[in-house]
């Protein structure tokens, strides 16, 4: 492989070099992983999507959103790019947006590029090849990277930290229906969308919205956002209906956060965030040997029942790690 | 000191003793914390006092709930001590519970003991110190611990997780005035408690607290919370009214979980949970020499203006450091 022609066919907006440019950052063997760091250092930097994360629960509609809410985009002469950040795949080799015929049209669309999430890989791993990806979704030009997430795990704040606004997507419900919203998933959702606004939900959907919006009012407030927001709207992905208000509450958002210096902040705070992440990630990589994963689970299972104290027990790990 | 004398001490409920050990505990002196560990190995671990985690922002009456609530507990004939944890005196050398003259009549009461916050020590020290502080407690035959924090970093997990309940103190406000609540926050709390419930507050109070209990019902469903709970009650401090109920809350709470299993299995996760973070500590505490803490503001302004990779510049800190 040609990582000069790579760099060009990316550069160019070929969508085959882009397949081949993710698949690559995607490999943990040690010479693509040389050949990816080579790649990513003769790509521009100053091209910036709008990059979108979203998450939301099975049964949200998520894939019909992705698919109305692109369509409406690339009909406006945007490109977009569809990624997915799946750390539940480290465990069960499944995978999200796998199934491309979810998203036929979208899928058929020259506008769009569409990118299943890889299996078998773990978590800091999975976080730095969708940054990757990410970076090679802008330098291929493209206006908008929608990142999906399913939400397990730790999988929204790694995609809240390499995303300019986030979607939290539910579905209508009665007040006392909870969905299975994560802790924490309220206080990183920019815009809350409250699909299936149609039909016989049409009303409950009206409820839902308008009561998110009073719960994030009273609970939330941080700097970068402005006033009105966190918003919560209601679209029906199936009728198309309402995408546009939820592309023009993005388009406020993002670009208020722009103007007041919000937007290269936070860009840079997540650089050094992941720069942070990668550091310590490499160092408690010495967690994961099965020798230390077999003293670890012993050591904790005494600790849980009482026969160890935590501190005396870690003391102990930690100067049997660094005899070895 | 004789450490079998001081075992004996605590164990008898000797307040003396009790404030000797806790000295000994936040010591960071290596023939300290070995003196440290082999009293903890003699005292009793089938004492269980109610462990009550405490936060809220400064104003809020936080002195006065707790003299208050402490005073009708030890009315009822229970032993009542407050702890603080205040991360935030390894930056500023301050204290909270530093005045004990804020709680007069607590401090004067023979079944209360008021420790206040050590200055200068690390994060991860903090959360130690304080395990081990509340297990002195627990050793001498103390009902309910109080565990108090300014809420000021992570404190209010630190907290949180050793904590069998958590409560969340609040100023009486209009619905969109956030009282610097913190991130997070409305997650671990398991009781909301609006003080200030007197005079021309009554009535604020009074909907302040019905406006938290909708939002909680609305956002939080957790598999350790009873019917009813998350909950919120209003009360006064000053004019010790509502201190009962937020009693009987708290006691309806903990009886569930106990009878449920709740109970037990928190404190097992919660040992689960501190054993990994020492563990965790220890392998990151690489990354506190001054060395180290150079090549890392270097690299990380680097990687925020764009100059470097993330992952490529952690790769080669990380190998930096095994070098030496």
């Amino acid at each position: 492989m040609n990582i000069d022609d790579l760099a060009k066919g990316i550069i160019a907006g070929e969508r085959r070099a882009l397949a081949r440019a993710i698949t690559l950052v995607e490999s943990g063997r040690a010479d693509h992983r040389a050949a990816a760091a080579e790649l990513l250092a003769k790509l521009p930097t100053d091209l910036q999507a709008l990059r979108i994360g979203l998450s939301g629960t099975p049964g949200v509609g998520k894939s019909t959103f992705i698919e109305s809410f692109g369509m409406m985009l690339t009909a406006q002469g945007m490109r977009v790019a569809v990624l997915a950040v799946d750390p539940s795949s480290a465990r069960s080799g499944g995978s999200i947006l796998g199934d491309k015929t979810r998203m036929d049209r979208l899928s058929r669309e020259p506008r769009a590029f569409i990118r299943p999430s890889p299996s078998q890989t773990h978590l800091g791993g999975v976080a730095r090849r969708s940054r990757e990806a990410v970076r090679l979704c802008e330098a291929a030009g493209f206006d908008v990277v929608l990142i999906e997430t399913v939400g397990v795990g730790q999988s929204e704040t790694v995609v809240a930290e390499m995303s300019d606004a986030f979607v939290l997507l539910l579905a209508p419900a009665g007040g006392d229906e909870l969905q299975g919203v994560k802790r924490g998933i309220m206080e990183i959702a920019d815009l809350i969308v409250i699909n299936k606004a149609d039909g016989d939900l049409k009303s409950t959907a009206a409820r839902t919205r308008a009561d998110y919006a009073g719960a994030l009012r009273l609970l939330r407030k941080r700097p970068q956002d402005p006033e009105g927001f966190p918003r919560a709207t209601a679209v029906s992905a199936m009728e198309e209906d309402g995408l546009e208000e939820t592309w023009a509450a993005l388009q406020e958002l993002t670009d208020w956060r722009r103007a007041q210096g919000f937007w290269d902040h936070t860009r840079a705070a997540q650089a050094r965030y992941w720069f942070e992440q990668d550091v310590k990630q490499r160092l408690l990589a010495q967690l994961e040997t099965p020798q230390a994963k077999d003293d670890l689970a012993r050591l904790s299972d005494a600790v849980a029942e009482g026969a160890r104290d935590p501190a005396e027990a870690a003391a102990e790990f930690v100067s049997g790690l660094r005899a070895d």
